[in-house]
């Protein structure tokens, strides 16, 4: 997508160990009509997949997320971190995700009522890199019988093995910007800008 | 707003300790037509005020805010929430929330880069009740010099002091439906209901 890969490449600031900041539209100040064409993007992309409802986790996905629900006409249900407390709460489905930028490892949780055996699941968030948010997510949809139609993320560090991860057990993933690597000065090189 | 009262009352569950979960529609699975609705109520309510930005608060308030910002065309900031740890991080706007329903404290922040002196800004969040999280917000705003046009409220309760709190400070607070009470049978009671 050639416009976000465009904003990535103007607005956001990369440092050469994997860190990308696109805090000015995407997810800390957002610019809504660059979140409507994403939504656009994933409903065109997944349009034959008969979709009946969108998943994501708290806070980033959000956006997308409801704006793509939006455009479906589907629900949009976002996933809760918490602590691990509610692990042992037999009225969610539960999974854990490690952060290993941060080090630590917090729960994500679905109501069972809102994830059935009858749900086609498209996966949203914002970021995938080492894929430990979108396997969470995918395990709960596992758990709840639902068919996974497939991930959709805004930006994967292509240079990070989330992506494959999830290709590999052969989930569709359909990044809107792919980055290959960052230079040693800071440059966002995507997936493409080397082909002749 | 009607058609918000109705999902409420017909899908929503209440006790009389004053807990309303809207869980199936609002604030875990989201009906986006519905928050289109909402985000358009929003618009009408606040259209003279020549609003420049949004700002809500990660995560639940997210979904209407983009909605609103779309509609608006206006760029939308979630506050993050975090620990007290970034207090003293002066790249930041901060304020300190405390949840009276939880026992706990903690900070939301936003990046001092997204508000300016010149912005006239538009407050979202699905729940007012003790009206810490608002006050939090106010707070941000009030910090960076900004004007602060009105607080945009999905559901308040009205038996509690938030709305009361931010109205008797001069601020303009819209909600879009307020809970008077909750009787012993759990029945939601909406301002006006008695009205003849």
């Amino acid at each position: 997508m050639l416009d976000l890969q465009r904003r990535i490449r103007e607005e956001g600031t990369a440092s050469p160990d994997g860190i990308i900041r696109v805090d000015s539209f995407l997810n800390h100040q957002i610019d809504p009509m660059l979140a409507d064409s994403i939504a656009d993007e994933f409903v065109r992309r997944f349009d034959n997949e008969s979709i009946t409802k969108i998943l994501t986790i708290e806070a980033s996905g959000i956006a997308f997320a409801v704006l793509a629900a939006l455009k479906l006409g589907v629900p949009l249900v976002f996933a809760k971190k918490g602590n691990n407390k509610n692990l042992g709460d037999d009225s969610l489905y539960t999974a854990v995700v490690r952060s290993f930028t941060k080090g630590t490892e917090h729960s994500v949780a679905v109501n069972r009522k809102y994830l059935s055996g009858m749900d086609r699941i498209l996966v949203i968030d914002d970021f995938l890199a080492m894929g430990e948010a979108a396997m969470g997510l995918v395990d709960i949809v596992r758990k709840s019988g639902a068919h996974l139609s497939g991930v959709g993320i805004v930006i994967e560090k292509g240079f990070q093995p989330g992506g494959e991860k999830l290709r590999s057990m052969g989930i569709r993933v359909e990044s809107l910007a792919i980055v290959d690597r960052i230079t040693k000065e800071g440059e966002i090189v995507f997936q493409g800008d080397n082909l002749p």
